[in-house]
């Protein structure tokens, strides 16, 4: 296929933590844009988000065979590699920009996908105004995922469904385990779920009350300050009840202070010190072991509940295809600097279709979960937050297994070879 | 179905940690029974073990439909409840005996088939040999069952394929994260496996070898002392080499002085302190944080390793049925006192059938993780080892999934009558 001589070429790149389902986001992006070659000239992916682009660790994403592509659609981890690495502001570092700049001309580029959080998008975005106020003109666009579903103006982000079915059926499966052996054994067994300051992946585990009727259940969503006498209270009166009691708490629960109740480790980067969250579920079994005598357990998914790509939700693995599509129209449409967010429209059978906001407008928002998807005690899930997670958690989407072990191997991708002097992103 | 006049009443219990498949064992044994009705006559099962049999919590398992039946073989948990409970010894607790005797008498209970671990089912042998010295004959088979694979004289136990296949899954999804993101973000990820004592399931994540080539890997099973320093020194190697380093560690790993690293809780019973164990996995995690200066991340499954039905190897889901079948095929030979386990018959296709040892030779053995499946220095597997564990991570197994979770809701039994004076099993 040749392209159009006014073909620009396109850099597609991912960023920020993984989601079970972000290579589909990849694979909708790549065979959009085949579908465009008025418009698109070669698809580029650069290694390990921006970072990549600063090191010109690119590869030639046509050099992936359709059975590629197939894999691609369920492979774990981010297949092109995914950095925790922002550019610094223009103003402190110039010479990052024009890196980037003379990246971008030396392989013509001139759209940009980013596949990131809030944060990386914008800058992705501030990156391109500043290579076409050079003039060199780069659409910049960006695909949402986050397992947090923390993303605003979108009814949910691509990846949590996923996220949230795993820990959901984990947190089930659990619970069965739990019941059926709480008499002579343990008490009470507690999951923690990421989310650094919202309860969304917390709530997942509500959907419990779907399956297992009447389950003696506490949520301790981020959004809530912890209470420990209301939580005791609570505990003891479920196990009264129930002989038994099941929790999941968010990683980032705060006393009544701010101050959170564990904290993993601190690591201290060149700008800042970054809190490493992880390790309230062990504090909360320790507390009710005390306070039981009781024997107790806790789990903790960490990196499993954002890559277990063997048990997504069938409508969020869509969804993460659809925001690589509908970037990738944007841009045929000529819009920079938005993000194809998910805008329901329909209730009840739950129906979405894609909607494009400003970047700029969605990056230092944070959607956390609203007051009336909580029970009034803010232990709980309501008949309000159920309904909105149903829908999200829909359908399996079976995947190839091999000698009995997911057939998931990494791509492993040519780099182009690179035509420019070595630059290190990171000193 | 009217049972044949000399035909006996059937008890099954189970006890006992669970499995993901300890209900297929109960699904064989209820199939196989109606399958002898000139032996069999009703079969009845205990609810919450022995505990259950003292306190006649009975229910008649012909109330299960075909559908219940069907619902069974994926169902996680124990359908009938398990107990960690053991009777006493005889000259301690007489009164016990004689009140399973009370029950099996009132209850015409021939055959008992207690689905356990190797303590349980000898007590289960030794209340059945009482009842037969007071004239009431009993005929005690047991069922296989373990996640641990510490069962001597069996190949491999029911229930740890489905163990070994979730961990393995789960342990390469998380590989590929890190893979995907440790060149800005963690370097050293490490889960933790249960096990007290063997390092089976430690093991078993090594099957991330076949998946992802040349991976950093370090396993830390329980059989071998940690050795802080050889720890690190093979850390700081596969890191210089890889950028990161993956790690399985056995919850019950032990210092040169076979001090425990970790230790969740201590729970005091009447018998014995009883040493909870967890954590270790966040030990490790903090030690290799402080010891790069780098961010490390620590996953626990905890008790979804042993409840994920969604997850089961087939091969291992029809083991446990088969350990059910055979169970009740020994009975009806008449043999007492012995556990059916798996031989393998031939190596490569790998095929496996059952043959019946003598409880009491089995009772008091662990089979530990042999020398040769560990490389030299202890800390990888050895192809013998993988050798080993492929065959039984063989094949997928579907579950039913209802608007997105699976559909395994509790089977719930009515209780039969009691017909005897009520009594507590723990006082």
């Amino acid at each position: 296929m040749t392209s159009a001589p006014h073909a620009k070429n396109v850099l597609y790149a991912q960023a920020g933590g993984v989601t079970a389902v972000i290579n589909a986001s990849a694979a909708a992006v790549i065979e959009t844009v085949k579908q465009y070659p008025e418009t698109f000239g070669r698809c580029y992916g650069a290694i390990n988000g921006i970072k990549g682009v600063l090191e010109e660790e690119l590869v030639d994403l046509a050099q992936l065979s359709d059975d590629d592509l197939e894999k691609l659609k369920s492979q774990p981890g981010a297949a092109l590699k995914a950095c925790r690495f922002d550019l610094d502001p223009l103003d402190h570092n110039p010479a990052q920009y024009e890196r980037v700049l003379e990246v971008f001309k030396t392989y013509d580029i001139g759209y940009f996908f980013y596949n990131g959080g809030n944060g990386s998008m914008v800058t992705a975005q501030k990156v391109s105004d500043y290579c076409s106020s050079r003039g060199h003109k780069v659409i910049c666009v960006g695909v949402a995922k986050t397992i947090d579903n923390d993303l605003d103006l979108s009814h949910c982000s691509p990846g949590f469904g996923s996220a949230a079915k795993y820990l959901a059926t984990s947190f089930i499966e659990a619970t069965m385990d739990i019941l059926s052996m709480h008499e002579t054994s343990t008490k009470f067994f507690v999951m923690e779920a990421m989310g650094r300051n919202t309860g969304w992946l917390t709530l997942a585990a509500g959907l419990v009350k779907d399956v297992v009727k009447d389950v003696p259940l506490i949520l301790l969503p981020a959004e809530r300050a912890f209470d420990k006498e209301a939580f005791l209270a609570k505990l003891d009166h479920l196990i009264g009840q129930h002989g038994y009691c099941v929790c999941a708490v968010s990683e980032g629960l705060m006393d009544k202070n701010g101050d959170y109740l564990s904290i993993a480790n601190i690591e201290h980067t060149h700008e800042r010190d970054y809190v490493q969250l992880g390790g309230v579920g062990s504090t909360l079994a320790h507390l009710v072991g005390d306070h039981l005598d009781s024997k107790t357990h806790c789990a903790i998914p960490d990196y499993c509940q954002r890559s277990a790509s063997h048990l997504v939700s069938a409508i969020d693995w869509q969804m993460a295809y659809d925001a690589g599509q509908h970037a990738v129209l944007a841009a045929v449409e000529n819009l920079h600097g938005v993000l194809p967010v998910i805008r329901q429209t329909n209730e009840s059978p739950f129906a979405y279709d894609f909607t494009n906001v400003e970047l700029q407008e969605v990056a230092n928002l944070e959607k956390l979960v609203p007051d009336e998807y909580l029970s009034e005690d803010g232990m709980d899930i309501s008949e309000a937050g159920l309904n909105y997670l149903r829908p999200l958690v829909q359908g399996e989407r079976q995947i190839a297994f091999k000698n009995g072990l997911p057939d998931c191997a990494p791509i492993e991708f040519t780099y182009l070879p690179r035509q420019l002097k070595i630059y290190h992103a990171i000193k």
